[in-house]
This record gives structure tokens, C-alpha cells and sequence, in this order.
């Protein structure tokens, strides 16, 4: 079962591919199941999956007894947003913390819609499978392990995840992989083992408001350069800044960033890897979105193609298993020893019974079950809200479609500023990420970022036409 | 049974009073049982138990049908330590990471006698009762939980935490109180909240390595002012240190400090407070071994004489609950907002399993009755330490001798380097904390801590006994 899952969506990311790049065009027919079938020697049964798929993606539509066309460029979909402007990136201090904690602050309501949210639906996840998992484990632990289990971490766990980037192609073994407290501490650590108070570090426009915090308290010149919204930074700028800033370090999500939700493709983050060790500057990559693909096979970081060890990658369990649980990991390469002592002095260590529940529930499998499911679940939510912004946002309104995550960003016509958007919004319940948030400069102000990862039930439908409708008014 | 388990603690506290302070004297007979009893209107079984419990402590002797006598002072226990050199202390950057993490590193394998060891005994808690509640805590934990214990933290474990605080008569609320990654999180939020790199801060001398540590990453200076071994930091030094230097803030320990040991009084706490606050400098107060007092009552913290809000009381479970769960709490006072935020940009939140389960264990009850035998356990253990010290260590040898905690501070006789001491230790298979560790001066060479909490078992026993032999073909 587990087989034919993985089948019907290879196929429908192909398909969905050839609609994203324009092979297959707006109004033009699908195979017939029956064709499709005998071209890609797939059962019909599989196609059908496929099929399924890719209309709750909102991507084909169904027209009575004469087959599937696809909708993509029609009315219902709003376009994508247009490359950046190349302008030469400027070093700022940081001073975003303020209307972040704000945002925080109202997300965390349960009455409110959370379509500013960052955090998953906490619904998706295997939440009572993990609990009798930690039972069982909690109850047969050694006192002794917390010490066992400082920094670097727990090795059962160490060796799971070594386990996962072994079966990817890469070369990481456990000890080159420190636990922390979910990936935030991560990529907080990485930070600090190679920067210095005053230091500048690159990072993407618009980029993860916790990067901007995170320099912000350390003292640190955040130099932003452009990101695209389907291909991630752009490097000829990205040349430009690295020639004319001497930073300490790199902050990049390279697959599903947050907030466009971008994903650089394979060869470009080769070049990035290139062009960061030709000027000896640390590249922290912050992949926390990583399992969360929609297409056949997980992504390659840019850490697959680190041969000096200059890639520091972080990842976490908070978005693909175990939210709340605060399980990550930093893969910090040549900085590994400063990264593990650096977490040895701030938390000691991460909590021994999450670490060792989730060792646990990696090691009797059904993860990638959970996995497949999970990212199933979230290219279809992606579709429904997708399909709602161009219902009920206005004509020339902009939306990425990315290729994983659970992010979409939007640019606005006109000169809607979304702070106040997001006030008038929160008004009616209803919460969005506005776009100013995701930089150090007054910038993105027509934009936000939309969290399409919670259940489209009525509640949020009803919330997306007052959202829509508040929109329309401010035009 | 907790009542008179309680009882028996009280008298025998206040007879090892009387025995520290000089009113009973080396070699007097204690009072008959029969007396005593009498005279303290309690049980005679209460007097027996509080005899053998400060006969388990080393402090008296039974001789037969003669009565209990005094041993305080005679060859079997060594004296204390004399109190510091009135130096003014000078600021310096700290630089001592190298040694902590060697020594850190030594103290990881099982197979070496933890002296050195900063860790309890892990025997010691209700690991076993706290996976129980933690199962079925988590197995009916709401997966939205993720999002409310976000920084502050676990609304109900805040909750179990003020509680404690007021049952001492200290008005700390639920919403004074960040839930954070261990004791040693919370220290360094609060050291992160109210320090810039470059500033100076107030430390004891001996201290805390890990203080040290945290200075040393921030680009913080440490000013140490020197701590008198059984009643911590010289006040006069401090008050000298404050009007010379202009530190950002005072990270002490006021309870049971580690290396030392030493109890600040309740009076001489309440005067460190007042002179902190003419000099609106904040103090650290770190707090963990609050819990593990041998007398009858929990000392006050400094934080019960703030009135400005001025003191950032941190605490854990990590010494009296629960190690390696990884839970500790802050009450940062006036400084909550910005230690709360810090948190959230930093780590986000803390494991929500454990911050659960720690909750559920504390509502359930049954914490109170752990901690009385746990002080207990570790009350008799510091006898055995103490007896074998006297026993087993050249004559000039000094200790501490703590009313709480699990360290010994020892001063050897003469030239004697600790840090050869503690590598010719380790290839024994004993690890020692030399004292150096505990100073980013040159300072404290000729003495080391030493970790009471473990059993004294035969082990132990032969382990010290070698020890005891390398320092003597040392001196």
C-alpha cells in the first residue's frame, strides 16, 4: 500500500511539473486514464490517485464524461508573484522584534483563524502513537541516561537520523550530528559559533523573522538579498554582497523557505555551496521544511554538495513528527565541536524523554508511512486555499505554489499596507503573518504569508471571504 | 510518618547548629535520650532517629552505654576552610572553556568514580513514578498544547511552581515565572536580558565554571569577588567592587553554592539585596540546590527581600526531581518581558512532555516526601565523604562542611597542583573537579570539589582511599 501511495504521487508531482513550467497549458485535455496508464505503465487505479490528487490541488478539473483539463492560469488561480528587482543588498542593524512578538502573541489564541500562524496543524501529527511510544520508553530508561544523553545528544537518536541522511546519499555518521532543542536552538547555535558581536550575515528577502531576531539579539548587520519566489536567493546578487561585505556567515532555507516558500533547484544550490567556500564563508541552512515535499523524492540540501564542511544544516522533528516536543539537529560540519560545547554551556542538554520517544518511534518505523500521508494531506489543503485567493482575493492579487511547506505568500495590488490589514484582520478573528515582519527594511508591505497547513473546514472558509472581503475594501 | 520524619530532621538540624557554631563543644555528651525528649516535648523515637541521622553525618558517636558525644573536631573530621584574603577584585575576560569541557568529558563514562562529577546521583529520583505519570499524561495531552506552552511556558506547572513559592511567603505568581531548559537556560536568558558584550558582571570566587562559561560566549567580563567559605560572597568586596566597577549585573548563588557550599544568611541576604538595589544592579540569583537543604527549613532566596524587582531568582528540577528532563523556570521580575521573548526567540518553548509531566507529578503530590528523603540520603552521605576526608586526606586538609547540596570544598596542605591531581585521578579511574575550573584568575590550585551525592559503596570507598594515597605522595 505503502508502494502504490508513493506511485500515484511521483506521477502526480510530474504532472504537476509539467503544469508549473508550462509543458502541459492552461484549458489543455490530461491523457485519458487509460492512455496514462499504458505510457507510464502504472496501474489505472494509480492514475486515478493521481488524478484525484492533483484536483484537490486545484490544479485539474474534472469536465463531465470527457476527461481532466487543466485549470492552471485560469481565473481561479491567482499568478505568481514576479521576480525580485536586483538591487545591491545593504547591511542593517535589526529591529524587528517588536511587531513579531505581537504576531506571536495573537496566533496564540485558539478562537483566532491561525492563517498567520507559523506552526503546523497540531492535528496532523501522531501525537498518541508518540505518547505510548515515550510510555513504553520512559518507563524502561536508565537514570544514568541523562548523562549519557548531554551534548551531543542521545546516540539511538544520533543514529536514526544518520540513518536518514545515509539513505539520501549523504555522508553524515552520529557523531557528526548534535541534538537540540528543535532546530531554533540549532541554527541559534550555529550562529554563534561563527559570528562575533558586530559581524554581518547574509540572509534571503523576505526571510523567517526568527533569523532577523536571532541577529538582532546578538549584535549582528543583517545584509537581506532578494530572493525569488520559485528559485530561492539570487546569486548573482547574492556574488555582488559576498564581494563587496566581508559577512561571517550565510542564513538560508533552501527547500520550502519561509516565508515564500521557494525551493532552490538542485543545481543552483550546488553553485550557492561553490560560492560560499570560494569566499570561505559558513553557509547556516535551515531545512526544517525538508519532509514536507510534494514531489517524488525529498529535495537534496545544499549540505549534499559541502565538500569543506563549511554547511552548518539544522533540522527538526517540529514540522514533520513531534511539535512541541522541541527535538532538532544541527549537522555543523568543520564546526562541530564548537556548536556541541556552545550547546553544552547554554541548555546542557535536550530533554532526555523526548530524545529517547523519538529514537524509539524512528526505530520500530512507520514514519515515512506517517510522512507520505502528512504531505498528501498538505498539497491538498494547499490547493483548497490556493483556489480560495483567487476566488476571493482581488484581480491582480499574487500567490506562490510551492513545491512543499505549508506557506503561501501573497502580493497585494495597490498600496494595501498588510500591518494594517493584520489589525483589522485580528478584529475579526482572523490572523495573517503581514509581509513587513519578514524584513529588516520597510519592505513587502503588500504582501503576506498565508499558513495553509490547518483543515479547510467551514470555519476557515468563512474566515478567507472576511479576509477577502477586508481586502477588497481597502483597495 | 512525614510529620515525624520532619520532626527528627528539626532537632537534628539544630543540634548540628549548635555543633557548627561551637555551643555544643568537640568531645561533650549530648543530652540522654530521655532528656532530650523531655526537654524538646517529642517522642523518644524522634530524639533516637535525630541521633543517628547526626551520626550517619559524622557529627557525633555513640560509645557504648555511655551516650552520644560530639566528634566535631577531632582527627576524623577535617577542618574548615579559612574565609578569603580581602583582595579587590579586578575584572578580566574569562577564557576557561578548555579545561570545563575536558573535565566534563572525563566525567561522562560510567566506569569512572564521579567526584568531579556537577551531576546528582541519578538513583537518587522517582524516575520510574515520574514515567508512569508522564505516560499517562501524554497519552492525554490536547495536540494544541504545543502552541499554549509556547514561552512562558505550561500554564499549570507555572501554576505548581508559584504555589511553592507562596506556601514560603513569597507573592510569585504564575505570570512572574518563564518555564525554560534547565536552571542553566534561564541563568543565561537573564544574563542575555540585561547585559551588552563588553560589560562587566559580578561573580563569586570560587564560582560556578559554568558561569564563567556564559560570561566567557557573551563577551562578558567577570569581576570575582571572593566568598567566604560557609557564608558566600565578602559584602564589604562586593559593596568596593559595585562603587569601582559599573557591572551590568551579580550572578551568584546564595544557597548551597557550588564549589563551595556555603548558606548566605537570611540577614547578610537581605543587606546584598538592598545594597544591589542603591546600586540599580541586577542580581542573578541562581537557585538550584534551593531544595536541598539538611535543615528545617528551605533558606529564604535573596528574591524574598526584592522590592524593586531587581532579582532574577532561576530554579530547576534538575537537582530535586527530575535530571535530564530539562526543566527550570526563571522569575526574572522586571525584567520578565524581555526574558520571556528571549526564550521565544531563542528556543521557543520547552519540551512539552516534560514540562506535563513535571506538572501532573507536582498536583499529584508526593514531591515533599521525595525531597525529605532525598535531603536525608544525601545528608548521611556527606558524613561518609566528610568521615573519609579526615580519614583518608593529609592532616591540614581542609573542608567545607554544607548545611545542603552535594559538594565538599577541600583545600589541600601545601604546593599541591589539582589539575595533576586530577589527571593522575582519572588514569585511576576517579574523577576530581580541580580548582581551577573555578576561576578565570590562575587562583584555587590547591583545591578541588568533590561530589558527595553518589552511594558510598565499597567502590567509592576504595576509590577514596586511592585518592587519598595520590595526594599524599603528592604533598
Amino acid at each position: 500500500m505503502g508502494e502504490s501511495l508513493k506511485r500515484y504521487e511521483a506521477l502526480a508531482h510530474d504532472l504537476a511539473e509539467s503544469i508549473r513550467c508550462g509543458v502541459l497549458r492552461a484549458g489543455e485535455k490530461l491523457p485519458s486514464v487509460r492512455e496514462a496508464s499504458a505510457r507510464r505503465g502504472v496501474s489505472a487505479s494509480t492514475v486515478f490517485q493521481a488524478y484525484y490528487l492533483l484536483e484537490a490541488q486545484g490544479l485539474i478539473r474534472a469536465r463531465d464524461r470527457s476527461g481532466y483539463y487543466v485549470v492552471h492560469g485560469t481565473a481561479t488561480m491567482p499568478p505568481e508573484p514576479e521576480p525580485p528587482v536586483h538591487i545591491d543588498p545593504d547591511s542593517n542593524v535589526v529591529d524587528v522584534s517588536s511587531q513579531v512578538f505581537e504576531m506571536l502573541e495573537s496566533i496564540r489564541q485558539r478562537e483566532v483563524v491561525p492563517f498567520g500562524s507559523a506552526f503546523p496543524d497540531p492535528a496532523l501529527f501522531p501525537m498518541a502513537k508518540l505518547g505510548q511510544v515515550m510510555a513504553s520508553t520512559i518507563r524502561q530508561l536508565d537514570p544514568w541516561q541523562a548523562v549519557d544523553d548531554l551534548s551531543p545528544g542521545n546516540a539511538q537518536l544520533r543514529r536514526q537520523i544518520a540513518l536518514r541522511y545515509q539513505v539520501d546519499g549523504m555522508a553524515v555518521t552520529p557523531d557528526d550530528i548534535v541534538i537540540t532543542n528543535g532546530a531554533l536552538e540549532a541554527l541559534n547555535l550555529c550562529l554563534g559559533a561563527v559570528t562575533r558581536p558586530g559581524d554581518t550575515v547574509i540572509v534571503e528577502s523576505p526571510t523567517f523573522y526568527a533569523a532577523l531576531q536571532s541577529l538582532e539579539r546578538l549584535g549582528l548587520r543583517a545584509i537581506e538579498v532578494p530572493a525569488h519566489p520559485r528559485e530561492g536567493i539570487d546569486l548573482a546578487a547574492l556574488a555582488r554582497a559576498l564581494a563587496q561585505h566581508q559577512p561571517a556567515a550565510c542564513w538560508l532555507m533552501t527547500s520550502f523557505q519561509n516565508p515564500l516558500g521557494s525551493l532552490m533547484p538542485e543545481p543552483k544550490k550546488r553553485e550557492l555551496v561553490a560560492l560560499l567556500a570560494r569566499h570561505g564563508v559558513p553557509l547556516i541552512e535551515d531545512d526544517v521544511y525538508a519532509e514536507l515535499y510534494f514531489g517524488a523524492n525529498r529535495p537534496a540540501p545544499a549540505k549534499a554538495f559541502d565538500t569543506q564542511g563549511l554547511v552548518m544544516h539544522c533540522g527538526s522533528f517540529s514540522k514533520s513528527l513531534a511539535p512541541g516536543y522541541r527535538v532538532g539537529w544541527a549537522v555543523p560540519g568543520r564546526f562541530f565541536r564548537a556548536v556541541a560545547r556552545h550547546k553544552l554551556s547554554t541548555s546542557l542538554s535536550t530533554s532526555m524523554p523526548a530524545q529517547a520517544a523519538i529514537a524509539a518511534y524512528l526505530e520500530r518505523g512507520g514514519y515515512d508511512r506517517h510522512l507520505r500521508a502528512l504531505r498528501h494531506e498538505l498539497s491538498v489543503r494547499q490547493g483548497q486555499m490556493m483556489a480560495a485567493v483567487g476566488a476571493r482575493f482581488p484581480a491582480g492579487a499574487r500567490a506562490t505554489r510551492p513545491a512543499g511547506g505549508y506557506f503561501l505568500w501573497v502580493e497585494l495590488p495597490g498600496e494595501i499596507d498588510t500591518r494594517m490589514l493584520h489589525r483589522q484582520a485580528l478584529a475579526a478573528g482572523i490572523s495573517i503573518a503581514p509581509g513587513p515582519m519578514f524584513s529588516s527594511h520597510p519592505r513587502f508591505l503588500n504582501c503576506l504569508r498565508l499558513n495553509y497547513g490547518h483543515a479547510w473546514d467551514m470555519r476557515a472558509e468563512a474566515a478567507f471571504a472576511r479576509l477577502g472581503g477586508l481586502i477588497h475594501a481597502m483597495c
